[in-house]
């Protein structure tokens, strides 16, 4: 897409960088890290979000981030990472053009997970019900 | 895994809001959820982390999520939402069986996203060029 960022990083009209590259994906430094090491992997066609992106293209981003994430972790020395995949604005997602987050983590580096609400696990067993029946 | 809090859940020793369910699949409600819906879905064979997953295991896991994430959203009356994998103790990971976390997300919902750290992205240059020597 012509204003897509992320497709400027793939045609290389915007610089980007980069540590892995293939025929179908593309992965590099996020210049806004959380983390030091923090990448983005991307398909190089271009999908708005996971919803919208097929299974076989999830399937071979998920194959190149377990393939790249043990050099990523080893640069930066540390053992752990999280992924992540933001799907709409309000999960935080700013670039439509799916992209998977690869964050290494250190022991005590500040970051805190999302807190646990036990609240709203009130109506737990109801809900769960409720999500079976619109799956099935 | 004997031991194994997940595997327990997949035999039916230890109960669980169940939402979906395959030969190969499992998807229940987080009991600790840090939205309304937080769902994991995990593979029936017990795998440590996502590093120790083969990845045709992880593309399936994926797609799973795909295709129930719609009906969580739908149920919590959300438009987005995030996906989260924890790999190591020092990410987070709780439970050694391989699980991805589906977190809806709602405008406003107080939940912070990881705050960007321009600190470390100081020698991201030199970084890249590491990592991409150590990918190749």
């Amino acid at each position: 897409m012509s204003d897509c960022i992320f497709c400027k990083i793939i045609t290389k009209e915007l610089p980007a960088h980069k540590i892995y590259e293939d025929d179908e994906v593309m992965a590099f430094l996020d210049i806004h890290p959380v983390s030091r090491g923090h990448a983005l992997v991307i398909p190089k066609k271009h999908f708005t979000d996971l919803v919208n992106t097929p299974p076989e293209v999830v399937a071979n981003l998920m194959a190149i981030v377990q393939k790249i994430t043990p050099s990523i972790i080893e640069a930066v020395a540390v053992a752990a990472f999280n992924i992540g995949i933001n799907n709409g604005s309000e999960a935080g997602q700013v670039i439509n053009h799916t992209h998977i987050h690869i964050i290494p983590r250190a022991k005590d580096d500040g970051l805190n997970m999302w807190p646990e609400q036990p609240s709203v696990a009130s109506d737990i067993e109801t809900l769960a019900k409720k999500i079976k029946e619109k799956i099935v």
